[in-house]
């Protein structure tokens, strides 16, 4: 069980990234509150390949020092880009064909374990503020909800932790052979 | 799709938390510099209702300011202990019957989607410094390595998202109905 090197890791340049076909799963952000959450996601969202982040309202965006720290560069090569809120992003992506849910605890909501993406289906997941989580008015503009289960004490988990859960399950069934 | 209000998510109290059966899954964490990975970690073993957390080596315990800030109150909740090194922690948790898996990118590690955790087997992932990953010498102590596929540019994710998917990919078939 040698650890592997990081050559060994065979991860792709910036420009064979930006080449690479992505797992078409996109990622809206609504007022997220810390960049270093921001950061964080971008990180995941380079890890799993996926086609892109929308950051919407007072969410932080590159080039941010703060989202440079967690990101490590992957705020380079990922694709974003800004909406003024989180409904001019959804109406854009459904225009494009995605399915839109957001990430929230709601009457009906499904259970993430219970979500089954087909490979080429076009996926959009919204996350919400850290402390008041996705806006009631954009849930509505969604196609659907996806809660996390929880069975401990608090109500929620850390907003890069969750979208590392979630975008982890979309990918999962789908990962190409390394 | 109305947002639950904090009353309708039904989480435990802290007493019900503490008699609750855990599930037997135990987070070691080697050498974690940021106190706040660590109060992201146990906020996530409190949502999956783990059995408790090993703090090891140099990485911060409760109580501590800046676990507290991301822990949102539960680190009081989560059983922990400390060890000197990681290696106190794997002597004990496999002589309590845990199988014992570093989360590192090895040779011959398994990848995660592919990992199969029964219900009642007693399980222990080991997460190592943000920078260095688990010590090459920790890493031989244990039963097998897990590896998080990653397709992009980055040779990591962050250490709280790394905990997080591997967490829940433990617990997603185990669910409790809710």
């Amino acid at each position: 069980m040698r650890k592997r090197s990081m050559d060994e890791l065979n991860r792709k340049s910036a420009e064979a990234f930006r080449e690479a076909d992505k797992i078409p799963v996109m990622v809206v952000l609504e007022n997220i509150r810390s960049a270093y959450n921001v950061g964080s996601i971008f990180r995941t969202a380079d890890a799993f390949l996926l086609q892109g982040i929308h950051i919407c309202g007072y969410t932080a965006r590159p080039p941010h020092k703060e989202i440079k720290k967690t990101a490590l560069g992957s705020d380079e090569v990922v694709t974003w880009s800004h909406f003024a809120n989180a409904g001019e992003s959804i109406t854009k992506l459904k225009a494009e064909g995605y399915k839109v849910f957001a990430v929230e605890q709601t009457e009906g909501s499904v259970a993430l374990q219970l979500v089954n993406r087909r490979r080429h289906e076009k996926t959009a997941l919204v996350f919400g503020n850290e402390v008041t989580g996705v806006e009631q008015s954009t849930i509505l503009l969604c196609d659907g909800s996806i809660e996390i289960p929880q069975m401990g004490t608090k109500h929620s988990l850390n907003v890069s932790v969750a979208a590392g859960i979630v975008l982890w399950e979309m990918i999962r069934e789908h990962i190409p052979v390394l």
